[in-house]
């Protein structure tokens, strides 16, 4: 029994048990609704799906998938989470170069090179959440900061860890990301390749 | 006649033409008042003074300070732009270090070292300026990526110099530099120095 032990009595509060066949349900309908947002987005791009679109490719009520996500902001968030947590893992635990087992420098390489098509991908959801002072410099970004700061300091970079952190991560912005590729005509290998400059540099190669 | 040609007999809308001392009245009036608003911005900071306080401390009407400068973010905008300009001259025609004449490395450094301060200082009005999407990647802050690439080539950096250009300049971002003093108790002379470490890789010192 560890530090989680509710043998205190504690039971949450009060609901209503469902029964296996409407959990069954609710997680299907979940399913079904987070992969034909998917499918959607992929197809037209995140600003052009509406919740309709939603429901009627899923094959669920518009009800169900209010309740289910609260608000087309909710959907977003919960795609976004999925993603990011799929993503982490990889460089976390995940096979070399990204993940565990490769040289530190190789393993910045393959995140930075990861890292941008993920938020290229994801811009203009990353872009929404960037924009609320309150998260912009928070999980999951923290999560982002620890594992750099973490590659730079096993290749044994010298000085100011936390602002080489961050000069290298403000290159993995959503925003700056997407000004690159549709003002600036800065392709994201173009961006990979000044990654990997910024990189070496800092790791003193 | 094309759309721009003014030969049509196009003069503008009528304006009544001030007299002379009319002018000076307005010009007098103007330099009141931002001088005023400096003063008390200095006192209390941004957030803290109205234009009820400008015009009462400057001595001129509510209704001369509106009519001048449109709205309180018009007068903000003002005084943000002078303090700009101020600085741009320094750094780009002002005496050494900071200014022409001092290896571009030292350049900088004083460069670093003055624009953490004038970002601190002005970090309210530049947050505001850079929460717009509009203008977050534009000028002014075209002529410092301009200004630190231009020192960046000179030191005989190597690779990829936009890329270095923009992560460093991510260091003296107004919200990131106020993030690190307010919520990571990081000083502005710990954020120097980190500046000037990541200055120093990039050149290869």
């Amino acid at each position: 029994m560890t530090g989680i032990d509710r043998s205190d009595g504690f039971v949450g509060l009060p609901v209503t048990d469902p029964s296996p066949s409407e959990r069954g349900d609710a997680a299907r309908n979940r399913a079904l609704l987070l992969d034909a947002a998917r499918r959607l987005i992929t197809e037209r791009g995140t600003t052009s799906v509406t919740m309709d679109d939603v429901a009627t490719a899923a094959g669920v009520g518009k009800g169900t998938l209010f309740r289910r996500f609260g608000s087309r902001s909710g959907l977003m968030i919960v795609l976004l989470d999925e993603d990011e947590k799929e993503q982490q893992h990889a460089f976390m635990f995940g096979p070399p170069p990204l993940g565990p087992g490769a040289p530190p420098i190789d393993r910045l390489i393959a995140y930075g090179h990861e890292r941008l098509s993920f938020v290229w991908d994801h811009r203009a959801l990353l872009s929404d959440a960037g924009r609320d002072p309150q998260t912009r410099f928070n999980a999951p970004s923290t999560l982002h900061r620890i594992h750099v700061r973490m590659l730079l300091a096993s290749a044994g970079t010298t000085g100011d860890l936390d602002a080489q952190t961050d000069a290298l991560l403000a290159l993995l912005d959503a925003e700056y990301v997407t000004h690159q590729v549709t003002d600036l005509d800065r392709s994201l290998e173009q961006q990979v390749r000044g990654w990997e400059d910024v990189v070496h540099k800092l790791c003193g190669v």
